[in-house]
């Protein structure tokens, strides 16, 4: 791969080379739009991360795709639009087919921790049953947006506050869910997402911040699919500072069952920046279109 | 899928229905060739599981091969024959195009322990450095031919008598190792294998035999891929009666490092049965030829 352009809105990055900002071995400036950033550039790919809305995503890369440049994209809600925003999925569908490009949202979580990965997990299997995923990410481990991000530090009535208004929470578990379902074939007729606050038992200092006792760690965040009041799926996934044992894990109960655990869990930063690069040869082999990580997991239960 | 023939060289099988054999739902009766199994019937698919060896693979399977059958085999030898077979590999390879069936080699080990599934567990890294995989099987827990196969009961002396005839050994580490070295596009220039025993330090008694201490319980086999003296690539396969914690581990050291544990390892049997036909959707989606999991494993460090 060559790069040949690059995009920020951030004033402090523009004209500046990825050398520079990024420590990339690229000279390639910096620029403030696509159009800059394509002008006089045969391009193939467009790397994108910006946004987790599907819809001011696709305004973003929508001048690259009608162009027919694929996009791989961190965008949590282009992980599997299908369901959650059909409209847009089938207009970006669409407009990907008629000019020939690829889309597909990825990254590590969604994308691969608790979707594709899973899926990968019940090959072995003759049948599923039943699949519970818990993923434990320890967010003082992480840059410091994260932890504040979670809730970290937060009094539970503030941390109530913010989740009432949508702003602390994971975008893309229900994504994911909606992704291993049809992946498995399962109908459900209920499917219930919870948040709740993980709460600090002693002083907790992560070098970016302190909670004390009895305030928000982070956010606990569940999600459960049932078909005829039968729990077929269950996504937990823990994001706190503090948190003792970070884990992946994956349990699916069938025929055998199959029990797996990712020490340490999959770190979410590094892991995101690999799993787009590591897509992007496997959707050019794929039809144009609005891709999912469905047409790139080649094993799973059927 | 539906079943439409049956073929077994077993006499006390053939003229039996698959529903009284095999307890099935399908009342197809066990023929003892392929062309009566296939007499009147139109076939898409054959599911092969006989032999580890890939040349007597082929002379079996060739008939339906020509035919434009695709066949999923559990053959060992078969699951990655281009570097260990080159020859007949491009045979096989040459008579699938020119039907247009494809034919691949699979199972859980060769076809995914220490294969599909490790590559897949690189897929959220920026780069990978080495990787070490380890398969501890209890074949005490396991049919009797397996007890005896991995050599349980034996002196030390038959053991190493078996190991120099062939006779004992697991058939597809090496088609394991270089699947993995291929799918990671890496160069070695050594490749060496040992097969040993693992002692019984106390008595072992499985149901099916008994093993006194000092005696075999079973066979450890180790295969390193060496660059210029560096190990990039370890597999480590046990299997013995008394296997305390059997388990698959993934060990990537990359960027990030990844280690994953299935605990309780992945059942041998069942998932054999599960993965030959969870490939056959995968395999039909596919251009015809002799595949390999590579081409089924979508997600990878690249």
């Amino acid at each position: 791969m060559k790069i040949v352009g690059a995009v920020d809105v951030d004033h402090a990055k523009i004209g500046r080379s990825l050398r520079d900002v990024a420590g990339a071995e690229s000279d390639v400036l910096v620029t403030p739009s696509l159009d800059e950033a394509l002008l006089g550039e045969e391009a193939h790919v467009l790397l994108h991360s910006t946004t987790s809305s599907a819809r001011a995503a696709w305004e973003q890369m929508a001048p690259a795709v009608t162009r027919g440049i694929s996009v791989v994209s961190t965008c949590e809600e282009l992980s599997y639009p299908w369901r959650t925003q059909a409209g847009l999925a089938g207009e970006i569908d669409e407009a990907a087919r008629k000019s020939g490009a690829r889309v597909l949202g990825t990254g590590v979580n969604p994308g691969y921790s608790m979707d594709a990965l899973p899926l990968v997990l019940t090959s072995p299997c003759q049948s599923v049953r039943r699949v519970e995923l818990e993923r434990v990410v320890d967010a003082g481990a992480r840059r410091g947006p994260l932890q504040r991000k979670v809730g970290a530090g937060l009094t539970v009535a503030a941390f109530d506050q913010l989740v009432q208004e949508g702003r602390v929470r994971h975008v893309g578990l229900a994504e994911s869910a909606w992704m291993l379902l049809d992946g498995l074939g399962w109908e459900v007729d209920e499917v219930e997402e919870i948040v709740e606050p993980v709460l600090a038992e002693a002083e907790i200092a992560t070098g970016m911040l302190t909670v004390e006792p009895g305030r928000v760690a982070g956010v606990r965040q569940t999600l459960r699919a049932l078909c005829r009041g039968e729990e077929l799926l269950r996504l937990r996934l823990a994001m706190y500072v503090g948190a003792e044992s970070p884990r992946d894990r994956v349990r699916v109960w069938g025929v055998p069952d199959v029990d797996v655990t990712v020490s340490g869990g999959i770190h979410g930063d590094r892991a995101t920046a690999a799993m787009a690069l590591n897509c992007v040869s496997g959707i050019l082999e794929r039809p144009a279109g609005l891709l999912t990580m469905l047409d790139l997991v080649g094993l799973r239960a059927r």
